[in-house]
């Protein structure tokens, strides 16, 4: 390892957190959370889930673990909470949906994939608070509506992984 | 004390947690949430906020402390968060905004008050997540319509402080 | 309700925090837990425990509630855990043992009541960590050196519930 | 990237949290925690602190980042604090010393390196509350005597890194 090398290792990672549906999410929206994951994976930022071997959070992790290098963290809800085996990093909150802040506290942007339950509008909804952007892929036009209502800036919707990432590069990561 | 009292002491305390916003709330929102917590304290139940002296909280915490024998119980977010002189009890988390779940779990019923910012609308999820009712006083139509969207059964819009205590009344507190 | 009752009802509440074991609880921590609980009670401050039905939390509880007029707050860990049928208020937290920090930074002392095993280990430690005072009632001659070396200023060792509460009224609670 | 290593990538990493004094630390503790890091990195293992860039925490980190290709996680308190450079993930929880309780449950096993003040031993208590093994590697007899004492059986206590590792080696890690 050369001294571009070491350093490289010690810039700080970007990570980027996908959130959405675990158990009953809808197929299309695991679709796109596994093509965000690869795409998040090759660019070499670190995937950010709520962990669990279900939905969009095991779509997201699965599609990035197929990118040699790549970095999956997973907060789980408790120690009982069921792990992806795509997540390289497992950290055990115990604290159940409290640890939805700590996942988007920890993630420099969030992306909201499909369908919104009520644990993922508490996601969205504490991202805004924590002022970070979130983007929305796919959902509703009325959840949208009802998002950008909170907050016109830091709400974008995308319609594709790829125009996530887009939006992302440019106007996020530098 | 008699026999009945101590009985009654005893009880289990039936908690109604008032949410909304803090910093920038709306006077009118401000006086539903007044009545509210006058209402609330006469029905002999137990209010619960989440502590700090603005907004809502303050002012559901006023309005329940002109009753005799009212208690009010605050989840602060944290040590330097200023509580409302008007609440009984101060739990201080030091968790921020994951407190957020803390002050929904530990209501038997939430009420919304007012427009609903990022912070509410975390809380109203959480809510649902953890399967109680959340009655929504004022708010625009258009949070209306999402929330019931994620839950049909769990949302009751209501258009007075006087309505939302005879619901709970009728169909929650038995 | 005159004004002098009025602001009394406003004054903060002066909270003691009562820890120990739960299940496995020994006898004579748990009658020495029942009569702080009283005493507590009589001061007119209020008891805040971890909220079980088991051990020093129950005893605690039990002892205070003999007092009309008495308050007790139980912070439960978790949604399926039982709670005191003698505590009034219950917070739940769903956090688990993490919520032995919210247990401290919400009482103005703590005593420390009986055996230590390691929750309550973790709770002194999170107490002075947090700048309060502990009150050692009963426990081992180690336990209490290991401790008073972790902060001479804020450990105190007392043999009895009665001079616990003297100490409290002396020297915390002006 | 052949099908085996593909399979090393899914495997569950294995997680060492080292925990220990931030600010005021003693050098001879960070000296051990640099070179228990290093050897962490070595074998492969995950590098987990409370990722602050003091005392045992930066230590740890620093010493595991001098090896290419090695893994460290830190578990932040709040969004002030800040993090070691030599921290890969940072986690930010926002739940102050709350976090010491997910630095334990998200760590297959502790170290606890050097003097022992009251948020290390809120550390190794939470950790025996939740059954891990935990290594103490210098500290005083006294604070050894008291932990053996919680738990004769999850209290192991080394002298040096290199002995630590060996432990971690034939008894934990298979």
């Amino acid at each position: 390892m050369n001294a571009k090398q070491l350093l490289e290792e010690r810039m700080p990672k970007f990570v980027v957190g996908v959130m959405g549906q675990g158990d009953g999410a809808r197929q299309e929206d695991c679709a796109h959370a596994e093509s965000l994951g690869e795409m998040i994976a090759k660019e070499q930022w670190v995937l950010l889930t709520g962990g669990r071997n279900v939905g969009v959070m095991e779509a997201a992790n699965r599609g990035a673990k197929r990118v040699p290098g790549s970095l999956t963290v997973g907060i789980l809800p408790n120690r009982e909470s069921k792990a992806s085996p795509f997540a390289d990093i497992v950290i055990i909150t115990d604290m159940n949906e409290a640890r939805n802040n700590i996942n988007v506290l920890s993630s420099n942007v969030i992306v909201a994939c499909g369908q919104v339950g009520p644990g993922t509008t508490s996601e969205i909804a504490l991202a805004l608070k924590a002022d970070k952007t979130v983007l929305l892929l796919g959902g509703t036009e009325q959840a949208a509506a009802f998002f950008q209502d909170l907050s016109a800036e830091k709400i974008i919707r995308v319609d594709s992984a790829k125009k996530a990432i887009e939006i992302i590069k440019s106007r996020l990561h530098q």
